[in-house]
């Protein structure tokens, strides 16, 4: 920090198990890669190349590169596992991983429908070679399951072998968690909390209002994703009780 | 495309006649261009300097070079061409098209009224030089045309030289061929695709839902105007149906 | 300007009394600063690095160099000196101002509750050693002043040594001046103008209707501020009547 300010909320440091932010990249060029990492790279633990924009973003391999040279993972985004799967090109993907030395992976099922076993294998044998982040929730606004299905889904896919478990937004952050206004379904989150470790779950929350919410709920070290690149620093300020929205929540606390 | 999915729809190649994205730049440096270019120039087909912003743009001919360099044509957004007729200054509009080597014109009557006869006599006269992009519809939201109304524009303006004609939109996405809300006007959309052919209209759809719907309504290739630089690796996947919004469109398809 | 338009509305030149454009950086790299410089360098006037975002953002000394290089003022929000006062650390929030070499201040109390004479006195004393603006107006919404208050607020602050009075707004626009729908409070803006001279006020204004409600009412050299990088040539535009938001305004005018 460039300088001293007392009674700020403790943050873990990198690399970090909770406390994590995960940024979304859709689609920058190899210097807005630079750009991000230096301003943002201190204070982002994992990016994920949105949904399957690697499928048509040039220079592929060389923006994995830079991410892995600033030591940040960097993974494809669960819709490009669900498109392989649907098209029954599983191995395929396997040998995509390969090919661009992934380390890890998320397996979703935001937009297709599997058997929850089924899903739960992918897990398994995608985390014996490589780190599996999975995602709970789906993308169809329709789709609304009760607190103890979650719960449910999210123990099961823990078990199989996933490191975290995401819970899912979309990239507007209206799905999943949230209402269709972008709220926060607040009594979903209570009950998650009291049968999911805090530090396995990462919210996806793209709104300042949610990433506010979360951080006013679990503290400074929430695991937040779907961050867009530009606002890394505002959310850094918001953990850090140094922007409005939480300015007084943290003064409060002492 | 950096590897193979199946079952992907086709794209045509460029130059294109339809399946165009036209970009508009609002205000890009010449570095931000650069970086554009590398990730999108591949799926950019023209670029517009939206409304007046070349009045104001530093390093003009400079960043008008980058563009064409990449082999990617660009022109001034319609409103220009209006402040200058309002101004009775069209053959000084002409002298700067001559002057930046512009190679296409957009003509409009988003904010200015002209009786139409005039403005197919625009189009005429410029079509004689350059390739001329004409635009229907106002930026008055008050103003609303039937369906007739619109075609009989459109027919007359192609008759009179247009290469393509725009459906107006505004960059907020909220006028002519869309309601208040943003919403497309469906019936609108339905009746002027009888009679005009498709691949002569560019969609102004500068927002997610808009673009969705017209790719979902016409295909993989339809023309979409007003895209976000940071919006074309998005719009392509969605065309390409490997993206949440459109993912199970394509795969229903078959 | 790139070509030669007739009647456009005059605008003030660098350094401006009035006409001022203040924008926000809230964590732009180095070189997405020398982006920005290129091409809105021209149309703004001051930078605010918004909030506490200079307590977290690498390689402050070198970004405010390149502000300074390009003749541009540059300062912390005001959020950052709240963050010293309410911690009892205003002689330290003083030396980081000296470390930094800052020339200009803000004083606000949009987060914290300081008595009026308190704050003024803050202005009085920061105001012998560098240009102090301070800004009137709660970033909680629920804080509604009377017009008759606002007034003896920025009266008492310029007497104290403000340069400037920035009427509050948030940098999403929904607070202070403005409604919790973006709209701006008429009744209010046109009483406060009645007495505090209009060139003395900087209207936070980040929302295109409130730019182009701005401009209407007090025409193109308003003072405006929270404006986003990106959207200075956009505004500029605006100011000169050559958006369609304010294209009829200007020439109706004449």
């Amino acid at each position: 920090m460039n300088y001293t300010l007392n009674n700020i909320p403790e943050r873990t440091a990198k690399p970090r198990q909770n406390g994590l932010t995960m940024v979304m990249d859709k689609g920058l060029s190899l210097r807005q890669v630079e750009d991000f990492l230096e301003v943002a790279g201190g204070h982002t633990d994992i990016v994920k190349l949105g949904w399957s924009t690697s499928y048509v973003t040039p220079n592929l391999t060389e923006k994995l590169k830079l991410y892995r040279d600033a030591g940040i993972p960097v993974y494809f985004g669960g819709t490009l596992f669900e498109a392989f799967v649907i098209r029954n090109q599983f191995d395929d993907y396997r040998k995509v991983l390969d090919k661009y030395g992934m380390e890890y992976v998320e397996v979703s099922d935001g937009s297709i429908e599997i058997p929850h076993e089924e899903k739960c294998e992918y897990i398994q044998t995608l985390s014996k070679d490589v780190t599996v982040i999975s995602e709970v929730g789906s993308k169809d606004e329709k789709k609304i399951f009760a607190p103890y299905k979650w719960i449910k889904l999210m123990k099961a896919e823990i078990e199989a072998g996933s490191w975290k478990v995401i819970a899912e937004a979309r990239e507007g952050g209206n799905v999943g968690i949230y209402r269709d206004s972008g709220e926060v379904r607040q009594g979903l989150v209570d009950e998650i909390l009291t049968q999911i470790p805090e530090e396995t779950i990462i919210w996806e929350a793209p709104q300042k209002a949610q990433q506010v919410w979360f951080i006013e709920l679990i503290g400074a070290n929430v695991n937040l994703g779907n961050i867009a690149p530009a606002e890394v620093i505002p959310l850094e300020t918001i953990r850090l009780g140094l922007r409005g929205d939480t300015f007084n929540h943290f003064l409060n606390m002492k």
